[in-house]
């Protein structure tokens, strides 16, 4: 691979969008910032890729695939967290009224600027002033928290609700948890992954693929019993991985290594480590400009246990595409505590344990009538408090105040011999982008040589997730080359998993260089002879080898 | 097949909830109408419908994918018509304040009161009074059109600007065109698809899978050269289908004889109809609950030259599945109007013609500084006006109006030899609703018999579509078979294009009868014999039969 450069960035770009790969969406309407197609050849390519990465994960045998809507209503991103938290800090250009994101302005002197909090940027704008990116001036006003969902409404008219379009795939797991730990059979660990479009309402997108409003995201949700020691196999990696850890910095070494030292904290983190870059190197990622950083305490989500993000480096420098978190049981646990419902598993005791109950419950019959679809609720509330409690009390339900009063409980004074416990698991979630998949793996495979004293480039795709396996080329449309190129084309199409190009126009070189500049592995051509024996040149993109087969011979 | 009943469908539905196949969504959070999971076996069954009908029209040979964003700009809908039409008829009940499509209401009373003008609901609500669904009084205010689009915003704050959530995928393959006609070197008749999630915000969603707000949907724009004689072969189908033709009612004949006698009034569209009929019985289908109607003329939109629905029925009655539309130049020519860009392709003749020009152009030195953005489309209005027009002239252009001065113009008279000319490709269109197709597949593949003296049900899934291929049964989880069973599942996991299941709890054929319910093909049991000779048990789910086999010879 040749080095990054903006130049070569251009040429890369130009060629995308002028053979159908990756281009701006709407562009005859004008386009749209951070909106992007796939074209003609990048519909396939985006297609195989994501099934690519279902696949690999779903060979680990306790994974499944789920599918939820995009459109979310708002209590369920209210409980996720995102009404609150996601957001940019974003401020004014007092000159020309630009909005930028207050991070970008400093991420030139700060390495982390997008994890400093408020008062860090108002401090670093003020000290450094920075100058505004559209009209030059330095007059900043003031900072604010700008939420980045794309609001909508369900239900047309004055009625709708208020819902979002989802800034994640993941919430779609976890409001599934019953769902999926019932098709488990109630055994932990298990995953649940999904794959679709996520949603992000950028102040000022950027960089094409890199920073989307709209992208095509991959998620695994990875359920685990915290008292359980995870078993795993880290025998299959024996090769070394550049890590950036919090403590020892840039190092090189093995993950079984960098698991059994605790600089990897969590084995199962450690394991979808080794997946993920398995996964990346398979779909044409260079493992030299691949490394996984380990984020800092502060960086991370307050509930976070550990997390890597394996970073991509490419035309735009290195580049997180994927994150590993380990998200203790904070997303199940926010979902309960938003709606009620319990969202654990079961954990039997090696042996029975004797418990000693002592507390308050409600009297279903007098409770239920009084607290109505609360009483649930209110149960469990009730069950919470401890032994010298007194009623009335006042109960805060949901933002509804409700009187318990003294006939509505009753005390629970007892000794039980429990077989086991409720507990809400933790979850490993390793996270994909996979539009940023996707442009590192077209970087690393555009290559730019000389052919015949002229420029050539071409796409060193693995042939697994190439848009196009093979054109077929007709020396000639004559003589019933024409008809038998078609015929041996539309067979090929007509087979599993295979997509051949026709492609007529032009000398037999001219089509070679196009097929390569698109990276298709093969090009069959038929000739004269071919009529006559039935056989054809397989010519090989990355060899160059040209061999006669029989058309009963193809390997397709 | 049993026959359809509400008690049935009630039965259904439970299973698909409780088994993880289709289940309403956010549903802890108090769910939202109109919105559904694929659970963790519905999953992997809608990705493969999916990608069997993606990878079905692609072996035609000219098909290529492509993907484009869901946030759809508010011009782009503008051009092809949402804005204006895309609407439902509504009225209030003057009682209780509950919305309610005007259709509805008359739907008893009228064969297709989705297709009615808003004049004729209102003489006909005027004239039955129907009862409102909500509180049963009748009274209704007056009837408006709605949009059913999901708004949003492309950008945060208060800057964003107006856009929707795409009612169908098909925009994206107008609006590139341009893209798709060069990557076929030029060459008509060529398509291009794209699956992904189309959106519908109902006034009143019901019916399940039948009427969403978020769908997945199945386009293909197929673009064709009016002139040219389309050349299909219709002789792979010589089956009769059911057709409900506009002149000849009901009928039933072969493709081939429909097409010939004009009753299917284009070619294409009978073999796209051909073509149809097999995804729908290769994905499981009945074919004898299948049947394709023809649009009336006033039912189709006024630009389709004729259109052709595919009606499933089922639990729901008859249900409209697949539309196959003859869109003539509608879509292009209105995205040419928008944007003033060429959406055309090239017709060379078969000879050379003569060719008189006699009108206007513009001066492009003066008119490029004096309409500047505007300067393209006012060259192309200027070229439309005849002769005999006399400047200074309004125009009005996109909205603007500008005043087009003697000075900007010269005349053009001369006679040229052309080669060929530009036109606008017509459009053929089959449009799929994949979740209706999944639900219907679904309903005629659930059966409900006996199975000694007890209910027994199973779904007859075609097996290139079934969730899971295989579950691995240990007869016990002891003595080696657990571990050995474990490895046959994770060993079948690994490959490409099967999913297994381990499944240890309970008997085995209580087993056997979870994986039947949700429609699996082959169960392995793994044995004491197995320890010893690397032989299991295949059963199969249609045929009941168990037959011996070395786990070296797995059909898998």
């Amino acid at each position: 691979m040749e080095e990054f450069s903006s130049e070569r960035l251009g040429r890369l770009t130009g060629m995308l969008k002028r053979r159908g790969v990756i281009l701006p969406a709407f562009e005859i309407h004008g386009g749209a910032a951070g909106l992007y197609d796939f074209g003609p050849v990048g519909g396939r390519l985006r297609n195989r890729v994501n099934q690519s990465w279902i696949e690999h994960w779903q060979s680990l045998g306790n994974i499944v695939e789920i599918s939820s809507p995009t459109v979310t209503p708002y209590p369920v991103l209210e409980a996720s967290g995102h009404v609150g938290e996601f957001s940019d800090f974003v401020t004014e250009c007092q000159n020309c009224g630009e909005a930028s994101r207050a991070d970008h302005l400093v991420e030139d002197i700060h390495p982390n600027a997008d994890a400093l909090t408020k008062s860090a940027l108002i401090d670093l704008i003020k000290s450094h002033n920075p100058e505004c990116p559209s009209c030059g001036s330095s007059s900043w006003g003031p900072i604010d928290a700008q939420n980045l969902m794309f609001n909508t409404k369900i239900g047309a008219g004055s009625s709708g609700r208020q819902a979002f379009l989802r800034p994640e795939t993941a919430q779609g797991m976890f409001t599934s948890f019953t769902s999926i730990y019932r098709h488990f059979r109630e055994r932990l660990p298990f995953g649940a992954l999904q794959t679709g479009k996520g949603y992000r309402n950028e102040i000022s997108p950027r960089q094409g693929m890199i920073r989307l409003r709209e992208f095509n995201m991959a998620e695994l949700e990875y359920f685990i019993d915290p008292e359980s020691e995870p078993v795993h196999d880290f025998s299959i990696w024996n090769q070394s991985l550049n890590l950036i850890s919090e403590e020892s910095g840039s190092i090189s070494m093995t993950i079984s290594e960098a698991v059994s030292k605790g600089i990897i904290r969590h084995p199962t983190v450690g394991y979808f480590m080794g997946w993920t870059m398995d996964f990346l190197t398979n779909v044409g990622i260079n493992p030299e400009h691949l490394r996984f950083r380990q984020h800092e305490s502060d960086e991370m989500a307050h509930y976070a246990q550990d997390c890597w993000d394996a970073e991509i480096n490419g035309s735009y420098g290195w580049v997180e595409c994927v994150g590993i978190a380990h998200r203790g049981c904070y997303d199940l646990t926010a979902h309960e505590n938003a709606t009620g419902q319990r969202l654990r598993a079961w954990r039997t005791f090696s042996e029975p344990r004797v418990v000693e109950i002592n507390g308050w419950t409600t009297d279903g019959a007098k409770a239920g009538p009084a607290f109505r679809a609360l009483a649930g609720k209110v149960k469990l509330a009730v069950e919470e408090m401890s032994a010298d409690s007194s009623f009335p009390i006042s109960l805060d339900i949901e933002g509804e105040v409700v009187e318990v009063l003294p006939e509505h409980v009753k005390r629970v004074q007892r000794t039980e011999n429990v077989n086991g416990e409720w507990y809400v698991p933790h979850v490993v979630e390793p996270a994909f982008g996979i539009d940023r998949i996707i442009w590192h793996l077209l970087d690393h495979s555009y290559s730019e040589t000389e052919k015949s004293g002229e420029d050539y480039t071409l796409l060193r795709l693995p042939e697994a997730i190439a848009p196009v396996d093979v054109t077929v080329l007709p020396l000639y449309e004559k003589d019933g080359m024409g008809e038998m190129a078609e015929r041996i084309h539309r067979d090929l199409c007509g087979r599993k998993n295979v997509f051949s190009v026709y492609d007529a126009s032009g000398s037999i070189g001219r089509r070679y260089a196009r097929a390569d500049e698109i990276g298709v592995p093969y090009c069959i051509t038929v000739d004269h002879d071919s009529i006559t024996d039935n056989t054809v040149t397989l010519r090989s993109r990355d060899t160059g080898e040209q061999t006669r087969v029989s058309i009963d011979d193809l390997p397709f």
